[in-house]
């Protein structure tokens, strides 16, 4: 564990909106020293020769840590709660199994179907007729989803999985709940807060800490964050 | 760290050739003392009220560890690498971010756009001219999978990620390249491996350990069980 936290500075590479806003209230959340890299995804930044030096699959956040340029968000996410001994149950604590597997339900299970919602075009060709298909079996397969994270919550007298602080898992969950309210403009929301009362009670916990204050005014979003979401005001660029 | 290992008795709720053999590789190279339940999925087990309290996906494996029903692949292996300090670097440790970012990238990346090789109609109403469509789309995202995991072994000068030694990383990784050798049947393989000398070389190392022949037998998967790939007997029902 790092206990010099000024010894820790991190760049992340971010789009508004993205991915990466979950690593940016983990890193507010924790009080760590950071700086930004706007990825100009109008340009297809996160598609350049350079970018790829960073994150070979071309996606959004990269953070630099150690000067080693870490990708994929549940792992940013992961290895700054380790370092820093925050927002996750440690390595041997009996929490940790349940823990790690709603950490994962979200990297594998549930944010893999968010990004068929978002950019259907990356899985079918862009059709109208094909468009509607796809995207009923999304929706059909993201409302399991938030379904069994409905429950999850409802089995705890507690406001977060593991108690009255968040943890990682968490916070992602709570980007994973924002972003179907909103994306892909246009389309009537995948996600409705008033048909999950219990995860919307977890969101009011959660968008109310600073760090979400902080996280969130830094890339132009304006409250309610999560549990009635309102869209940023793009003037950091397109965020889907 | 569990340093009596004899106290650990796990169970692996598995099927042929499914994502649970990462686990069972796992548990065969830590020596841990475990026991299975095959889950018939011709009657679609894994879709039960009962299997849905072990895990409310529906999805294989599971694997109980001290009481508690852990789902999702990886998150199963960094469970049991962490408990018994083997087949991952410590939690401290400078390669620990390499480590997760590539461990997430198989379960984030990877491993979904294979379900979206295996198991097309969960995402696309499935007629001909649509399959044809998607399956493109599919092994195209594939191929730039393989493309940057043949890279990332290219930058070594030895055979596995962080050594002469696998990690869970490393397992998850093999399998993840042999079943698109095989699967869907009938369809030509995503992933030939003379396509791709590096990965071949990490296979063939891999798949030599006792720990694979002591998994892919007890599943009726014959040698070589990697490298070139054969399909497994089907006497303990239907891979996929």
């Amino acid at each position: 564990m790092q206990s010099d936290q000024g010894a820790d500075l991190y760049t992340l590479y971010y789009a508004p909106d993205n991915a990466s806003l979950v690593i940016r209230v983990v890193l507010e959340e924790i009080g760590a020293a950071y700086n930004t890299w706007l990825v100009d995804r109008t340009a297809r930044e996160q598609e350049s020769e350079a970018y790829r030096k960073l994150n070979p699959a071309g996606l959004i956040p990269v953070c630099i840590i150690d000067g080693e340029p870490v990708f994929e968000t549940a792992a940013i996410a992961l290895t700054l709660a380790d370092r820093h001994g925050q927002l996750a149950p440690a390595p041997q604590s009996s929490d940790r199994p349940a823990f790690l597997k709603w950490l994962f339900f979200l990297s594998n299970t549930l944010h893999p179907d968010l990004r068929q919602l978002f950019y259907p075009q990356k899985f079918i060709d862009p059709d109208p007729a094909t468009l509607s298909m796809h995207a009923r079996k999304t929706r059909n397969r993201l409302e399991a989803h938030f379904g069994i994270l409905e429950a999850l919550y409802s089995g705890f007298d507690h406001p977060f999985l593991l108690g009255a602080e968040p943890t990682i898992f968490d916070i992602y969950a709570g980007l994973c709940l924002r972003w179907p309210q909103l994306y892909p403009a246009g389309s009537p929301p995948a996600f409705v807060p008033a048909d999950y009362p219990v995860l919307s009670r977890m969101l009011q916990a959660l968008e109310v800490r600073p760090s979400f204050k902080r996280a969130f005014e830094a890339e132009g979003i304006p409250a309610p964050f999560l549990s009635e979401a309102r869209p940023c005001d793009g003037s950091l660029g397109s965020p889907v």
